[in-house]
């Protein structure tokens, strides 16, 4: 297959290419899209070429990691060349024409799709992971998410932030601010996204739109309070959720164990560290919710440029394509 | 007046002594204990001399920044001998006997004080602080809270902990947790104190005990997620909460402006390191919750060694021995 990588210089691009070595995806041709800046540049001896239409002439998959201004634009002329377009940003995940998709909860919806796949949020697809197989003992009520998201997230520039803001107080410097809006070295901050006139930012509004379409619960109460954390790489999300009807937490714990892509924590607790570089979603701290009743709360963690990102978008690639994944 | 601080060499210890200098308190004496391992210590010019019952003779106003066990064995001595103990562990906090204070909420319960007053958990107070001013527009019936703990509030080996922690990895080394039961540099842990029975760690029932006995609603479903992360100081929170009625954000601020002790931030949010070293609780992005309804959701911010334990320790002892704190 010749498959094409939008985006082929970020961070999550780049898990792009090495998952599809890592699975054992039949790629006969890789062809590496960036924008006029990238274009030139290098990465394992291929060179980044410009993202313009003509670049998917004969593409079967396009593997879109960019701005959703890019997507918008570049997606539609990749699928009319042909290319199954999946794409990472924020730009089709509202459209009813493209399925929004986490294979493990609902890759049925990917018969209906038309050439565009979108790819969640990576907040929403550690949500997602972590709820869905509760719904086979319970129907989900109501959501209440705080997350703990790691500055990878923001980019390679964010990551740069939180080293030199180190290294100057380190240096007994004052710590300077760019990326983010405040020194997120030794801090934390409630802000992943501008505000809206509600009060919640574009990531909190992201996780209850998404979760809704993918849990097909249009309806569902979904409160988020999205934090960013200096931690390199790995999002976790503390969840406390009602239920329709009791679920032990034993009984909780046995779904998620035979649950796909999970690994669950029964004696210990998953941190970032943990599952960072790695492919599932962790999850533990299983216990019957306080406030919720009946309800649980849990604590999972995913490294969100795997399967918060690329893993996710390979596996709807492989599913759509019929491509069975190396075992790893 | 003859003031003994007990557990002086430690941060919450330090952080009393300084506040009782700046808020001007009319300290004749000031006698700095602890155990065996400190005696002969110097700080400032004071020698630390043992904390046995007989160091409390004379002594009107003892602070109290030690053990639980500590706290058992010596409160009662220094008690007897006429001192007014105020505690900041665990020993007190469920006997009704002691009223357990944060005094911009419940200082009315000191009259009935019996010489001994327990000083609330800091995630506590920092929770507390920022739900009893929604009271006077509706009731709270239900709240989840989410911390974001600075490693501070494990104390000084803590500070040490996460500061080699980083330098081992500066270095390209491992690091190696020693204080916490995983490496908290660039990771969060939810892990505040050992899980109970039914999974919830020590720090998350504190929160729902004591918040329960200072808001006199003994039933309140609570229900947290204490997390700790790598933060010198300053504990943040994310709190949803259901109230008995509609509150709109707007009264919500205009309640909070007018509250002592707190600090509204209406365009911006408070980090971490806004409120370090700083006395108020530091209040922010006030929205309506999208889970509760009728409810809100706010994120709030305080210094845990200041207003968490050392300052609201000494606005007790200000309030029941009916000393004015000098305007800082």
């Amino acid at each position: 297959m010749k498959v094409a990588i939008v985006g082929a210089t970020g961070a999550v691009g780049r898990e792009m290419k090495a998952l599809l070595a890592e699975r054992g995806f039949p790629v006969d041709e890789l062809r590496l899209l960036a924008s006029a800046r990238s274009v030139g540049a290098q990465v394992d001896g291929l060179t980044v070429q410009e993202a313009t239409p003509e670049a998917f002439e004969d593409i079967d998959l396009a593997l879109f990691s960019a701005s959703s201004d890019v997507a918008r634009e570049l997606a539609p002329a990749a699928r009319d060349r042909g290319a199954l377009v999946i794409d990472n940003s924020s730009a089709f995940r509202a459209d009813p024409a493209c399925p929004l998709v986490v294979p493990e909860i609902n890759a049925e919806t990917l018969d209906a799709q038309n050439g565009i796949v979108a790819n969640p949020n990576c907040s929403t697809i550690l949500l997602a992971m972590a709820l869905a197989p509760l719904r086979k003992l319970a129907a989900i009520r109501r959501v209440i998410v705080c997350s703990y998201q790691a500055v990878s997230g923001a980019g390679a520039a964010a990551i740069d932030e939180l080293r030199s803001q180190e290294a100057a107080e380190a240096a007994g410097n004052s710590p300077v601010a760019d990326v983010f809006p405040a020194v997120i070295a030794h801090n934390v901050m409630p802000w992943v996204g501008d505000f809206g006139a509600d009060g919640y930012s574009v990531e909190e509004t992201k996780i209850r739109d998404e979760l809704r379409r993918i849990l097909e619960q249009p309806d569902l109460p979904v409160a988020a309070t999205c934090v960013r954390v200096p931690v390199w790489r790995a999002h976790a999300e503390a969840i406390h959720v009602e239920l329709d009807q009791p679920v032990d937490p034993a009984s909780a714990a046995d779904a998620f164990r035979h649950a796909p892509g999970i690994v669950l924590h029964e004696k210990d607790f998953p941190t970032p560290r943990d599952a960072a570089g790695k492919d599932p979603v962790h999850i533990g701290r299983i216990r019957a919710d306080r406030a919720f009743d009946p309800g649980l709360a849990l604590w999972c963690v995913m490294d969100q440029l795997r399967k918060g990102a690329a893993l996710n978008a390979i596996q709807i690639a492989e599913s759509v394509l019929g491509v069975a994944a190396r075992a790893s």
